[in-house]
């Protein structure tokens, strides 16, 4: 088995985010460095592995024995995150040889990205990795996270546990969509930045996130692919079974050139690139909130069967501008059976407007859920986004009940709620809802869902044909 | 000068936001009645003026003594706010007359909204009303807001002072945009919610802001409009002196019915709304954020003096996802002079990327500031976009400073920078610069500005020629 290049790569990667003991080379006592950052957020994560800080001038770093190189280190090292200048990786590396890490992640910047001769530098590391059968993350990134072991070897800190694993070009852009997540109680499965992919590069990544359990989406942002033939292969292949949701750097001219200053790649034509996502299914997200959101709720929500969405709100002017968001978004408005509205209006005051866009107008929770129940067997209704307006305790028992009982996607936008719109949201992201802050974010990511629905029921077809 | 019609109009609104004293009919004891909730948040708000609950069987509530009727309260009362049931609504209003109270604010819904009997009912409220000669916002709206006095008679509690006046057809797009501002810390000015609008309406709280001095921008959320020609007189004359931000209901066919349904207005042709604001100068936003962004970056910058722009970024990805929007947006990516590039590279690393976008990779927030500086004598490049990536502190102080020595609109976008960038991101809201979640929505911002201040120059040049 372990002739599979996919086991033998599952394996090599396994190391990298399950490692048993983790070395951080150039640990540092100085709070304002990235060797102290990596090292302590490592610590705060949670990791419960071996820890050893390398360190020729320090005996002790936040309470953890360093050692002045990593041969004294008594004990075997996975993973090795080395966080010196350029100029001394390379005899780094050939200590973690000597010590048998399995694999290393450079996060020193200085080298292909710089000039030539950093160029060389990278080319000098990258040999003696290969040498040592060592399999290097960068140089020149922003590390890697595994939130379900606590291995933060990256910044900020990032502890929150979710089903959502990042592949990113640009350290901040994970960042941000790392503390987005943090804050929003979402959390992410493992994070990985590339930097200048001398060795590992997006499509290893691709093909073990594919693999992954844990990993129930992939969010990946790129500015170029290094094999677009490979890239098609197994993008196609993962989207049968998870999705993948892309946002690509370098749309424009002036982008392009920005791309090529910062990783040196061909940001390619657009144009190819749209249609290389759509026919491998890959959801393309036109914004970093978009990446987001579509992440978030295709992680969470079951996909639904067709357009046909139905919305349900206590606010009169959030379903008009959701229902504008549909229209535009190519989404089915469909009205109430006669029978269903027949059982609302004997429920409900006179003053809710009952179609769709249903307005509840001042109400409570629970209607909410009447109305998603009282329209939960309609075939032609695929799913629900539920609007809330005003600060409406409960929400978030409601709809987690409402989603039970229907089976279908529920989706759900809260605002103008104050005190009570920050704790009906943690709760409602804590039960698994996916909530957004506004109608036309909601019908957005909504869309992207039904957008992937859609490409696995062409898939499906096309494989029983 | 009383005779003249915005004196009036003025004399009669100044009495809403800037009343001396308040009685809330339908003050409740029960903190889950909108009649509770106002009385509190008026309260909680700080107002100084006197405060009467009015309630025909509590004789205190929140530590403040009530009256069984309004004509058992000592002393005059200026504004009225009515939250009991609608058929009650009638005796209220005489009583108010009987008070010589001059404004009233009638929260209570169940009038033309609902049904025929409530139409007659409205017509009732209406006339009462212009026997007695006092104006009234409403029925059936989520009240109104004046930070500067502390007058929340809305929810939820609004407390944050700032330079944007709100006029909404929708209470709670108005209170999720006051939320937001509460929450960064911008702040509003004044809040109206319209609601069936049965006497006063959009048009004259567009007068009303347009004279005053507190509201340095006016965002306004319709599904339509009462008279459009009217509105358009006005809307020209006010976009000469500041920044009008519109959000229009109903642009497409489906958010048109529920227009109908929601406030029983003709969402009208969508393409002549769209003429209408261009040649009027009003700002349109697509979405409920942009409706925000727009108006907090017309309050807080001045105006750019043309489309040059220069990012500068500590990331790189971030650097490209705004090459990219400003390219959609038409804006130019001015490059730095060969004396300013000189300047640059004698100062910063050679990791930097010494163009637009120009990034300064891992990097302290002082050279973002040299950076703007040794660029901001450029006569095409008019404002700046700078994007910190990572946890940059001091980014608020350093930003300030250049503002103050270039005089040219600096935007910022702060992302991935965890617990530090909350901090930054807070003090530089108070210090009055704006900050955006992502490199697109900052581009975004950006360019309502621009989008602005062409106006601006059209119509100077127009009354020029």
């Amino acid at each position: 088995m372990k002739n599979n290049p996919l086991e033998k790569l599952k394996t090599q990667l396994d190391i990298i985010f399950n490692p048993s003991s983790v070395a951080v080379i150039g640990a540092s006592r100085d709070p304002m460095k990235v060797g102290h950052v990596v090292l302590r957020n490592i610590v705060e994560a949670g990791y419960k592995g071996r820890i050893a800080p390398v360190n020729p001038k320090a005996h002790e770093i936040l309470g953890l024995k360093a050692y002045t190189s990593l041969l004294e280190v008594p004990f075997p090292v996975d993973l090795a995150i080395i966080v010196i200048p350029a100029p001394f990786v390379p005899q780094a590396m050939r200590e973690c040889g000597e010590k048998r890490v399995k694999a290393i992640v450079v996060i020193s910047g200085g080298f292909s990205e710089v000039d030539e001769e950093g160029e060389a530098l990278e080319k000098e590391v990258l040999e003696i990795a290969e040498e040592a059968g060592i399999r290097v993350v960068g140089p020149n990134c922003q590390g890697i996270n595994n939130t379900h072991v606590g291995l933060c070897a990256t910044w900020p800190l990032i502890k929150c546990k979710g089903g959502i694993s990042l592949i990113t070009q640009s350290g901040t852009l994970g960042a941000a969509f790392s503390c987005w997540a943090e804050e929003e109680g979402i959390g992410i499965s493992k994070c990985v930045n590339l930097g200048n992919k001398a060795d590992l590069n997006e499509l290893d990544f691709l093909r073990y996130f594919g693999e992954d359990k844990e990993s129930r989406v992939i969010a990946f942002y790129i500015e170029g692919v290094s094999d677009g033939r490979k890239f098609m292969d197994i993008a196609s292949d993962i989207s049968k079974r998870k999705p993948l949701i892309a946002l690509k750097g370098g749309r424009s001219p002036a982008g392009s050139r920005a791309v090529f200053s910062h990783t040196g790649s061909m940001a390619g034509s657009d144009a190819v690139f749209d249609a290389v996502f759509k026919q491998t299914g890959v959801i393309r997200a036109k914004s970093l909130e978009e990446f987001y959101d579509f992440a978030k709720v295709l992680a969470y929500l079951p996909l639904p069967e067709g357009r046909g969405v139905f919305i349900v709100t206590s606010t009169g002017g959030s379903g008009i501008l959701a229902a504008d968001a549909c229209e535009d978004a190519g989404l089915t408005l469909t009205e109430p059976s006669e029978e269903a509205l027949k059982r609302l209006r004997s429920q409900l005051p006179s003053r809710c407007t009952f179609r769709n866009p249903f307005d509840l107008t001042t109400t409570t929770a629970d209607k909410f859920r009447l109305v998603i129940e009282e329209n939960g067997g309609n075939p032609d209704i695929h799913g629900f986004i539920a609007i809330f307006g005003d600060p409406i305790p409960n929400a978030a028992e409601e709809i987690k009940a409402a989603s039970e009982s229907v089976k279908k996607p529920i989706l759900v936008a809260y605002l103008g709620g104050g005190e009570v719109e920050k704790v009906e949201k943690t709760k409602m992201h804590s039960l698994g809802i996916p909530v957004f802050p506004s109608p036309e974010r909601a019908v957005a990511a909504y869309s992207a869902l039904v957008k992937y629905s859609e490409f696995r029921k062409r898939t499906e077809n096309s494989l029983i044909d």
